[in-house]
This record gives C-alpha cells, structure tokens and sequence, in this order.
C-alpha cells in the first residue's frame, strides 16, 4: 500500500510513526515554509529550503538499525555560540542542498543515510512565505491585519482566517510544487492531512495549485486526522469542526473519505459528524492520544484507527 | 601491507593519496592540536576534538563510489554568517563527537559513510595545545619568547626552536596517546612521517611518549617525506637538512629507513644525504612534485617512490 502524509513538524512526525507500522511505502510531501529557530537561521543565511520539517519526517522513518545516524541527526548543539540550537541534521541536510543540485536527490543520499523506510519530499523545491489574513490585532476586531512569516503566524494573538503562499521573495508569484511529490499523491492508495499546525503545516499543501489538483483528483483514500488540542496562537479556541470548516474554505472541491479525532478531545461530536458528512467524509472518534497529557499521538493507537478507517472506506 | 601516515592538514592528505596506490590497509594518525579556522571555532565552541585534520584525512582515503559524502565534507558554507566558512565535515565529525562518547568509534561511524579505504584515528583523543620557543621576535635576537596555539606557531615570524605539547586547559599535563593509535604503529609494517608543517603537524607526534615510544621500538619500516618549499612562517628559510635536524632533536632515538626528498627541492644534496645517514635513513631524491607550480606532492609520483625505497628497505 502507498501512503502519503503532508504536513510538517511534531504532527507529521506522529503520521509517518503510525503509517510505517502499516507499510513500508510511506511518502513525507513536507512544508517548506518554515521561518524559525534552526531552519529559519539556515534560510536566512543561506537561502536554501528550510531543513529541520524535512529532518524531523526523515528521523521518523529512519531504519531501526540505523539509531546512530538518526541520533546525531536530531542533536541539537548546546552552549551559547554560534551554532547553538543547530540541530546537526539541519546543517547536514544545507550540506547535501548546496552539494546537490536537486533537492530530491540530497533528500534520497540522506534516506540512504538513515537507511529509510519510505521517502521524504518537500512540497516545493523552492523556500516559501506564508502569509495570513489576522483579525483580533487591533481595537476594530474586524479590522483584517497581514502577517507574514510561519513563525509570526502561528505565534499571532489574532485570528487566522487565511493564508496565502508565495515564493520566498517574490510576494506575487504562485508556489510551483515539485513534481515528484505531484506524483506521489496521485499514485497513492491513502493521502493524509493532518495533525499539525493547521494554517501553518497543514493547510500550506493546498495552496500548491499542483498539489491541491492532485489532492483533488487522486484516486487515493482521503484521511484526515484532527489535532488533539487547538494551538495556542493560530487556532487557540478553535473546535475541531473549526478546523474542517477552515480547511473546507481553503480547498471547496476537497473531498474526504475519513476524519479522525481523538474520543476525549471532542466535547460536540455530533457538530463534528456534520461538518465531516460535509466533506463527505465519515468520521472516527478513536483513543489516539498518549501518555498522561495526552497532547501527542500514539503511533501505535494511530496505526489502528488508520487501519480500521482504511478497512472502512475500502468497504 | 599495513602502513600508518602520521601528521595532519594537506601534507597527511598527500601521504594518504600515495598510500592507498599502494595498500588498501592505512591508518591515519592525525594531530588534534589545531587551533585555526573552522576547526579552532567548534574547538572553542563546544571543547571538541578540533575536526578538520580528521576531516582531511577522511577524505582523502575516501572510497571512489563515495565521492557525493567526500564532497559534501569538504563543501564549506560561504556567505558572511555564522556558519561561513564552516566545512560541513567539520559540523558533523563535531555532531558524532557530541553523540558518541568515543572518538575511535565516532571517526568509524564517518569511515563507514565514506566508504573508507583504512582508517583514521587521533593521535590522542582530547584537544591538545602546542607551545613553542621563538626566538628572533625581539631586538636582542637571542631572546626566547613562549608562543602558544598552533595558529601563532605557524605563522610566527621568528625562528622556533622547539615546540611542546599539553593537554588543552592543563598547561603542565602530558598527552596520552590514543590506544588505538599505538597499536597501528606498533603493528605497522610501514610507517610514514611528514610532508607537512613540520613544527605543528609532523613533530608533534613525537610528543605523546607512547606514541614516541611506539615510532622507536616498532619493527615498522619508517621513512620521512620531506617537504617541498620551506613554510612560509615556522620553517621560513629551512633547508631539508636542518627538517631532519629538528626531528632528532625531538626524537634523538629515533632511527629512520629512508628520507623522501623531491629531486628539484634539494640544493645541497651532500648536505642532506649526511643529516639522512645520521638518522641512519638513505636518502631518496625523486621527482614527487605535482604541476607547474610544484607545491603539492604528486599521489602517483609519492607511491612510486614510496614502493622503491620500501623495497630498497627491505632488501
């Protein structure tokens, strides 16, 4: 079975743990839009795509024998200089991007590396800009503010009502997907969205008109797994159905066959049928949370409910 | 044939490049005591071994199929950030360092992502600090000064007179060799000192007593490549001579086979073939210099020389 997961970050890493118990062909379609921490200095100062979305979905499916590599990949430099805060596998993968002129190929040298389990790709060869549409910022509530950047959108105090992707730079051009991914999705036999930061890892994948075209037309079953608490910032106070609704407006002709939630993060399950039925998707209240806090996805519990849904839409 | 190359920087590289012509089983023995460029920042940055002698030595005994890592190691950030001029080898030999306790097992987990023909090892397995006695820096030209870092030592515009060694931080402390590094002498069929900086690269072996004590009493076939050009700095105006001069005065037991020099470097060939016979070595003069400007060692030309003065050794 093909599997593709979108996303970036913590909420693509929990998919690509659960998928990879189901298959050994899972597909990474990752985020190139981050602005922050280790990935931001990185672009800032090289121009290059920002790594650490693409290292964390390659430490997820790194091969069991390979720990070493998948080790020094996610350490993380202490002290107070220069390098503070690099993890060592972002400044390896800038390494492979400067080295490699394609960066499909520097992401496959790096799979060979943490001898993967299935590939990662990123959404667009070329680093993006986010941009939102804010209101809350101002004493006119309505008052609709633009923010840019990853970082200052998932961060906002306002609320997000949009977002809008463009090429680094170039605030009026349309991001080109690579087409590797475009492949991807169309071959899939299951494409999931989600969880992640929903405006700023989830939705971006949308707004590739490629991406999005094939989103839409694969033949591949649709999931979508819902966050387990809304994030503070970007969708601080939003409901679950929040996050279908916003979804639904940022791609209409989207179709889903599965929305899984978590059972105890879902206060109005009734609403959230509703807005999935509206997607045409049904929808699963499963226990995939982990440990006590339960604001993390348990791979295992995952992979279940990804497989009870599968069994259903196949049904 | 198991042969080891001791020393560090372009002069290692050429040794290596030679020896893998001629055995598949060489063993670097690299100096830890840099304290310049890339190398010097992580060493201050997070008390690592300094990585770029290592680095070089990883590259040149890399394996041909593995030319994509050889490049990506040697690749070094441009721009005017905090990462310019950083090698990306250095990043992540400093990253395996981090996460590996041992250096011996660190420096494998690179060999092996290199496909290395052999292997590299340091000569001790902590920083260490160079000394030296200079004299000519003041107007009473006999005056001695006390210059540290292999950096000052390099470059100084005196006359050293003799270097020593310590652990970094603990300026009254003896290095301990690398086990490892001793053993690969002691079992050494051939063993090869210089090219290189003569006073911060080649000699400081001779500084860690089990390292000394393991060039004195290996059954090895030890041979000293000479260098080209004088270096502009710690050995500005030397003549070959006065190299094997100062390599008895810091190993007055040390016995030699042969003494490697480039035909067109030597002007007082008598004069060498003494120094040479002093140390009990004969003297070679070939034809190892690459290219017009006839600075770096030719790897064909070193090999050649290198198979005919161990046969004549063994004869």
């Amino acid at each position: 079975m093909r599997a593709v997961a979108l996303g970036g970050g913590q909420g693509l890493h929990a998919t690509l743990s659960a998928l990879r118990r189901i298959t050994p062909d899972v597909t990474a379609v990752v985020t190139v839009a981050d602005d922050g921490g280790s990935s931001g200095r990185l672009r800032r100062e090289l121009g290059l795509l920002p790594p650490g979305d693409l290292r964390k979905a390659l430490a997820a499916l790194a091969g069991e024998e390979h720990e070493l590599w998948r080790a020094v990949f996610q350490h993380r430099f202490g002290g107070t200089g220069a390098l503070a805060g690099h993890a060592v596998g972002n400044l390896l993968l800038a390494g492979l991007l400067e080295v490699v002129p394609d960066p499909v190929t520097a992401l496959e040298e790096a799979a060979r590396l943490l001898g993967l389990r299935g590939r990662v790709l990123p959404m667009c060869t070329e680093p993006l800009d986010i941009e939102a549409d804010v209101v809350g910022l101002d004493e006119d509530a309505a008052a609709v503010r633009r923010i840019r950047g990853q970082v200052a959108v998932a961060t906002t105090p306002g609320q997000v009502q949009r977002i809008r992707l463009h090429t680094a730079g170039s605030p009026t051009s349309t991001p080109t997907a690579c087409p590797a991914a475009v492949r991807a999705v169309l071959d899939a036999d299951v494409v999931l969205l989600g969880p992640g930061s929903w405006f700023t890892s989830v939705l971006p994948h949308l707004l590739v008109p490629e991406l999005h075209e094939a989103l839409i037309t694969t033949s591949a079953a649709r999931i979508v797994v819902l966050n387990l608490v809304p994030q503070p910032g970007e969708t601080a106070g939003f409901s679950p159905e929040r996050h279908l609704d916003v979804l639904c407006e940022h791609a209409p002709r989207l179709r889903v066959d599965a929305v899984i939630a978590d059972a105890d993060s879902v206060s109005t399950p009734d609403r959230l049928r509703r807005a999935a039925e509206s997607l045409g998707a049904s929808m699963r209240l499963d226990g995939v949370a982990s440990g006590e806090a339960r604001e993390r996805h348990d791979p295992k519990a995952l992979a279940e409910s990804l497989r009870d849904a599968l069994a259903a839409v196949r049904r």
